[in-house]
């Protein structure tokens, strides 16, 4: 395992410290239990927006606290639900009187702990809606859920709902908006190589030099199948057609098109992936009308992309154009 | 070779018409000869600021152009020096009437091609002039260049030129700025694992599982030694003592802290060296006022990082602070 690390342990802890330390402009850090929170929070009179999720899956979510997108994030170990304690200590930082939205990707021990974390916050008198996010086609019932997993939509749900939460929309506006978000878009992966977590130490799958794994979780799940290396714009077709079937887009749909690098992955691939992809949604009538290319969220070193797409309202549109300040995500302001 | 590409003869021009597609918001792309062009340029009276260099360094260069940093870039094929028709082409394209600085990463085929492109603007009647960027500590006189190499400063010296272009500078006093960053920072570099050019197609060089390569170039050239695998403790101290005792900083100093991701190595780890780093120069009395982290200047997927040090003064820390949209580095607008 060749990891810039020290003890595997220590991963989490000092990576936590050297972000607090980088970014002391943007985020207060606490360390037990671990929570990642906008410097300024709580906003008084804004829904405070939570996630949070395993790590490894850098900048998401972390990188996305800030004005205009999360009030905060709640890392757990590497691949691992964070627990109860953390989202609660993160929900009262975050509570500014108007509620708080838990956006939580579909793994099944994320939404048990995040379910005991608003029965907890409510009974403090915290209002707290969830919406979960389960938009990676590839697989129905996975290694760690019922139902779709939670990908790539993540990042856009954050940033969105983010910015209602900025305009100051109520917590049952937001939540609804973030459903919307996530009824509206879809995703899908595939992996060229595997990951290694620091403490297993050894890869999380075996893939053949000459095989891909199309359809990848972000934790190195099995997607749904195994074929030969195929050249890029195969493989944008490859993520293109389920994505866009399963959405039942019609030409002329306003769409964001993002392409997401799995860790590993070069930008120069992403954007030629980005190149295929933009292709094919205009061949399908498709305008896209705002798009994102880069490493958003990721599986360690793994190498692969993912592709999501996002049918844009003008609202939504709106949204995504207003100001941001994160680490990971930042514009107009 | 696992890598997400069509043919490897297509790379640079496949993943530009998808750099160009995503980002018409900000760039113009020109394919033949290949230019990223800053979308409203030339600006009247500013000086144009030019890089480039060989592709596989993504963000850097074509990632940086926009508004307050760059107003060209030149890709090269990968690890390729640019021509100096690309370089002309983008001189005329950048020049509005104050003149032409051309940022050089020290290698003896930039510097060649960039200074023929030089002699072909002056002849043009435009006003050009060159700054080299040579920062590496790691080596003298190495494969590709003669003297120190140009790496992760660049990335600095282009942010702080371009701001002071943006504030209406002469070309006189941008380039003496841009030498003056030149002056006051050093870097050095490491790598866990190799990378593989795609018309290549195996690895630059081997690295057992065990070892890895400090003062590492952007090429993979060689650096100063092999050594077994340590933590990344004593990474960050390998490469924070020769790039601070070469820079002769004082106790007292403000420095600008970038810990530069190779490719393949994830944030988190990546902030696990800052952290370290930020730690040895607090010990040493450096103040860390301004810092930077993330994947700006790579070697394709090589796993590893750079350190690099700039001693700011107050001129320095506001042209840094700056408002600055390109599509790497976007901030204050």
């Amino acid at each position: 395992m060749k990891k810039l690390i020290n003890h595997p342990d220590d991963v989490v802890r000092e990576s936590l410290e050297g972000f607090a330390a980088a970014h002391a402009d943007l985020v207060r850090v606490t360390m037990s239990p671990a929570t990642i929170v906008r410097v300024d929070a709580p906003v008084t009179g804004k829904v405070g927006i939570l996630s949070g999720g395993g790590s490894g899956h850098e900048p998401l979510h972390g990188g996305f606290v800030g004005l205009g997108m999360l009030d905060a994030a709640c890392p757990g170990a590497i691949f691992t639900s964070p627990t109860p304690d953390q989202m609660l200590e993160a929900t009262r930082a975050v509570n500014g009187g108007a509620g708080v939205l838990y956006i939580i990707k579909n793994y099944t021990g994320d939404l048990m702990n995040f379910e005991m974390a608003s029965d907890l916050a409510r009974d403090e008198g915290i209002a707290v809606e969830s919406v979960i996010i389960d938009d990676d086609v590839a697989v129905n019932d996975s290694l760690y859920t019922a139902g779709r997993r939670g990908v790539g939509l993540t990042v856009l749900a954050e940033k969105i709902t983010g910015a209602a939460a900025e305009q100051r929309r109520s917590l049952p506006q937001v939540a609804a908006l973030c459903r919307q978000v996530n009824a509206q878009g879809r995703s899908m992966g595939m992996a060229l190589t595997s990951c290694t977590v620091p403490h297993v130490g050894h890869p999380m799958f075996e893939l053949p030099d000459d095989e891909m794994e199309i359809g990848i979780g972000i934790h190195g799940e099995p997607g749904r199948r195994r074929v030969k290396l195929q050249p890029a714009d195969a493989v944008a077709e490859m993520l293109m057609e389920p994505v866009m079937s399963d959405l039942g887009l019609k030409p002329g749909d306003d769409v964001l098109l993002f392409v997401n690098g799995m860790g590993g992955t070069p930008l120069t691939e992403l954007y030629i992936v980005y190149r295929k992809a933009a292709e094919i949604a205009a061949k399908n009538g498709l305008k896209v009308t705002r798009s994102l290319v880069g490493p958003y969220i990721t599986s360690l070193e793994m190498a692969g992309c993912s592709i999501t797409l996002l049918k844009l309202t003008d609202d939504l549109t709106a949204l995504w154009d207003a100001p941001v300040r994160t680490v990971g995500m930042r514009w107009g302001i």
